[in-house]
Order: structure tokens, then C-alpha cells, then sequence
């Protein structure tokens, strides 16, 4: 991603002392890039708890090298156990944060302490780089289905929810990088961007993302979807997820499974995009099993944006004796998902659908 | 409604001076109770448009006093045509807008202009006192079905959409009517209050209303609905209607026909209250013929709340270069709604529904 002529990725190691990690404070925008210096695991912890850096395959990556930070501070196996389950428990759907850890620590059980160092920084750059791979890959998948949506004349509506884009992973995006590989190849392309209440990451995210490309796209209250699709202006949803069971079933961002819904009943094809990293293999009924995070209610009953006298405030927009309550993500049943973009292509949101593309894992 | 020990309406004639009309401003709460005075038609429309009154029934009130301000200035036909017509324009989906004026004309016309102020005070007293009885009766019968959804130990949970409250009609409401009188015959019952994007009736009204009545509530993001029902959280729907179709079709705020899909994926009754003059009898295809209010962008892109230091402020939520759209309703068909409660009883959301109630309109 290039913003005014420069290339950026969202997580990075520091070029000058090789080793403390860089990332753009996410809850900043889209007001200020603001970059931010961890040094150790405990700021990591609190870059992804804070929501600092989110999306599911950005937090995977800020994990892993989270656990560079730890075994710096202490490379003993105790203390990597410990620090690798603390930065598991910093949030509880995505699974890519519990897979990166896993896959950190299967190579560096196996690690001499005196070389964890060294090998976490390795592994946790094969990740960063495997997930910019994979997006890449994703993109080049989703987008035909955006070329077969073209109709002479007219634009290609898609419709997103959350941000999927370039901010929720390494590079690219899930669901936002069939939109820019679309808009590169000249498709004639418009993006409705919900502005996903609680913590507006489509109004604050994907459409600051989407401006800096220089993607058409209007925000809207997520309230609107249901109404575009009845009217014929969404061609196509496309969304990200934060786990994707064996079976199809797709956690992502409260609200997702009202707009599957909306696409369902409208005939509008609904797709979701992940990297396999975000697929949970060992869960088969997404509602019952994946855990949902409750987050703060002060996230409905406050806002936050700019005045017009150019300052960061914040308003409550609820009376002070009302309680709120904050579900983060809600479960979309794989029967509303018309299928799946993974990095290998694409298939069918059921077991069947995601064996045959990953058959190794079945 | 009682504030405080003080019983109000939304709307009501000053009762020193006999004719302005007083309101309260509800662009100001939950964060102050201020009453306007409106002394000319002009005031009246503008109430209207900038939604300092709101709520299909309300606003039919208001225009009907308008009317009453309007000959108060001329009463001559051609002036009182023309304001009505200006009246009739303020704002597109509600019908009971356009009903109050023509039922105010109607008596009007085949009165000679120097009885029309006192005729016109006259009926619009009428429609006001019209609307509370019906919500009356629509609390009446809307409890049964709260009643019905009461299991040993376990609260009744309501859901709702926007405002359909005492602050939506002259008085009692009508999707709370049956919540304020299921909370005063002592029934355990919560409710989830949607807070309803891009104005935030749900948050700012309803959440204020019910509070003021004791009733225990949790506001809740729009996206988080289909969740909550997914969970068995939700015992029953309950939201008001700007137009329902002959045939049932129900257009409301925006973002409610999500919530009659979700609720009708996870077997939650789905029940919309209304007064018959609600109905538009000439319409059959809601999506179709009903038109949809599209207002600011600015609504979308800005919140307006409390600082921590009691000052009420604007943020901006998008970037200044995101465009945004703001339809404001949209329409549920009658095939997802469980069910209509009007003054007059239940009945089926369909034209045969609609028959048995009020067969002299048929």
C-alpha cells in the first residue's frame, strides 16, 4: 500500500536497530498516521488489545512478533510458554492470532534458547511475508468475480463490511484486495463501505483506504444494506472473517450475518475472503462454538471523530444511565455464504467445498 | 407520559394564549427537555424538517396544528391549499403527514374562512386526542403478546428499532405502548434498544424514554441484533411504521427490514404497532411505491453528543474526501412480519389481515 508515494506495510521491524517492530496506530486514523515503537511484549499485548492493530491475519503477524519482543526480554522456554498464552488470551475470535502463536512456538520448542532470538525473527517474517503472499493471491481469485459482475454501462456495486482491507493484514487486504486489483485493471468500480458501528472501522478504515487508492466508494450506516440490495445497487458483498469453521461458517464483525442475510433474500452474491490461517479446522458449528467477545459498552455509548475546530473528541451519545452491551463479531451460517476466496482459489463455504482445496488438512 | 412527576404530550396548544403551538425539541435530548413555541406555519414546517418533532403519528399531529397556524395567518382557500401543500412536502415517507392534511382539509373546505381557525383548532385537537386513545389501544392489545412470550424465571426480552415511543406519537407510543404497559402490570421484561444510525432515535429517544419510565434497557449497535436473536436473546420484535401497504408491507427506519430477516431466520416473532392512519390503502408494493427519504450525508458522516465536560459537540467520523448516503427508510415485506397490532386488534400483515380489521376501507 502506498500512501502519498510511499510504500507501507502495517507491522514492520525497525530498519535502524533491526529489531524493535514499527506499526501504524490504527485507532488514530483516519485522522493522523501515526507509527508506533514496540519494545517489548507487554506493548505488543497492548498494541492488539487496544485494537491498535486489528484484523485477523495483522494480528496473527503482530502476535508473532510479540513473541520476538518476549524472548528478547527472556528467551527461556517458561517464560515463552507464559508470554506466548498472554498474547493468546488478548482476544478470543480471531484465530489467527492463536495459529501464529502455535506456529511460533512448534519452531521454537525445538530452538536452542540461545538462538530463539534469531528464529523468532525468522519465523515471524515468514509469516508477515506469507500473508502478503496469500492477499496477493486472494486478490488475483476475487478478482474475476468482480470482472464477471461488469455490465456494460453500469458500475460494479460491492458492498463491504468492517475493514478487510490493507489495514487488517500485513499488505493488501482480504476482502479489499479484489477491489484494488479490480480498480488497477481499470474496472469501473464503486464500494459501499458500512460504517460498522461500534468502532467505525468502514467510516475511519476502509474508507480512508480506500480514498488514499483512490477507489470511488461512499460510507453508509450499516442500517442501509438491506434497502441498497432491494433496489439493485450491490452487485456484490464481499467481507473479510476473523475464523471460518471446517464446515463454512464465518465469524466476522457484528452485523456481517444481517447483510448475509439482506444478499440471501435479494439474490446478491455474498462472498468471504481469508487467508487458510483463518480457517479454524478443529470447529464444525461456528454459533455454538466460536467464542464471541464482549468488548466495552463505553465502544456504543461513546464516539469519537474530529470537531469541526480540528480536535480529536469524544461524545456520548446515549444517556448516561442507560447500559450498552458490545458483542464484537457475530457468526455467519455457511448456508448464506455463496463461497469462500482463500489464497488457492476459490470454493464452496461447506466442508466439502474447503477439502477440496486444502486437502491436506482434512 | 410523566418527566419528573409532570405528565406532558409531545404536543400541545399553550394554554395561556390559546393558539401557539408548543413542542418539545427533540433534536436536544436526551441531553436537555426544551419546548419550542411555534407561532407561524413556517416554524411548523421547519419542526417538521429538521426533525425537532418526529414520528409518523407526531408528525401528523404537527402538521395538522400547522394547518391551524397556517389559516390563523389566511385563511382564505387558495393560502390554506398552498400551505397544506408546503406542509405535505416537509418530509416524503410518513403518511400520516399527508393524512392529517387532508383530513383537516377536507373539514376545512366546507367551512366558510371566518370559522376556519376555530374549526381547525378544533380538529386538530381531534386528530391529537385520536392518536393517544389509539396508542391506548394498541398498548392493550400488544400486552397479550407480551404476556404470552413470559416464561417461569426468565425476563421478557424486546427488541426494537428507532423510536416507536411516546416521543414518536402525541402520546403512549405505539411499538412501547405494549412495552409501558406490560412494565406496569409487572411483567419482567427488558428491553434492547437499537441505536438506530445514522440519528440515533434509539439511543437518544428510546433509551431516554424508557429510562424516564423505569423500564430496564440496553442500547445496543445496529449490527448487533441478529446475534443476540442467533442466542436466543430476543423473545420478540417489536417496532412502529411510517407506511404499511394495503398489503401489509411495512416501511420503517432504516435498518429495520434487517431485523425482520433475522428475526425470521431464527423463529422470532416479528410484530409491527401502528394506528390505522398508518395505512396507505392506495399502495400494494411497498418496495416499489413507497419513496424512500434520502437525507444529509452529514448525518451519516457526523455524530452529534456530550464531551465529559457537559458541552454538546459534532465529530466527524469518515474522512472529509468519503462521500455518504443517508436513505432513511426502507421496507419490510409483509412476508416477514408475524404480525400488524392496531388500535383495533392484531391481524395477519396482509391484505386479508388488513380486511377483517377494517372492512369499511377494503
Amino acid at each position: 500500500m502506498r500512501i502519498g508515494g510511499v510504500a507501507y506495510r502495517t507491522i514492520w521491524v525497525d530498519p535502524d536497530d533491526g529489531w524493535s517492530i514499527r506499526i501504524i496506530d490504527q485507532t488514530k486514523l483516519p485522522w493522523s498516521l501515526e507509527i508506533v515503537r514496540l519494545t517489548d511484549m507487554a506493548q505488543a499485548a497492548h498494541a492488539i488489545r487496544s485494537m491498535q492493530v486489528r484484523g485477523a491475519p495483522l494480528i496473527g503477524a503482530a502476535a508473532a512478533y510479540g513473541l520476538c519482543l518476549a524472548v528478547r526480554q527472556d528467551a527461556s522456554s517458561e517464560a515463552m510458554e507464559r508470554d506466548a498464552a498472554l498474547l493468546a488470551a488478548t482476544r478470543p475470535t480471531a484465530i489467527n492470532l492463536r495459529w501464529a502463536l502455535e506456529r511460533m512456538l512448534t519452531r521454537l520448542r525445538n530452538t536452542p534458547a540461545a538462538d530463539r532470538v534469531r528464529i523468532a525473527y525468522e519465523e515471524a517474517a515468514a509469516i508477515a511475508d506469507e500473508d502478503v503472499a496469500q492477499n496477493e493471491a486472494i486478490g488475483r481469485h476475487g478478482l474475476k468475480l468482480i470482472e464477471q459482475a461488469v455490465k456494460p454501462g453500469r458500475r460494479v456495486n460491492v458492498l463491504t463490511h468492517c475493514n478487510a482491507g490493507w489495514l487488517a493484514t500485513v499488505d493488501w487486504g482480504t476482502a479489499l484486495a479484489p477491489i484494488y486489483r479490480a480498480y488497477d485493471a481499470g474496472v469501473d468500480l464503486h464500494v459501499w463501505v458500512d460504517e460498522t458501528r461500534p468502532r467505525n472501522q468502514g467510516a475511519a478504515l476502509t474508507a480512508w483506504e480506500l480514498g488514499r487508492h483512490g477507489v470511488a466508494h461512499t460510507v453508509v450506516a450499516d442500517n442501509a444494506g438491506g434497502h441498497l440490495m432491494q433496489h439493485g445497487e450491490v452487485d456484490l458483498v464481499i467481507v473479510g472473517t476473523d475464523r471460518v469453521t471446517r464446515t463454512g461458517d464465518v465469524a466476522n464483525k457484528i452485523g456481517t450475518y444481517l447483510k448475509a442475510l439482506a444478499a440471501h433474500d435479494n439474490g446478491v452474491p455474498f462472498w468471504v475472503a481469508l487467508p487458510s490461517t483463518t480457517i479454524d479446522w478443529a470447529v464444525s458449528d461456528g454459533v455454538d462454538e466460536i467464542p464471541i467477545e464482549q468488548r466495552s459498552a463505553a465502544e456504543v455509548t461513546d464516539v469519537t471523530g474530529r470537531t469541526t475546530d480540528g480536535k480529536i473528541a469524544t461524545v456520548r451519545v446515549a444517556p448516561v444511565d442507560s447500559a450498552a452491551a458490545n458483542p464484537a463479531f457475530d457468526v455467519t451460517p455457511a448456508r448464506l455464504v455463496t463461497g469462500l476466496i482463500t489464497e488457492r482459489g476459490r470454493c464452496e463455504a461447506s466442508a466439502r467445498g474447503l477439502h477440496g482445496l486444502f486437502p491436506e488438512r482434512s
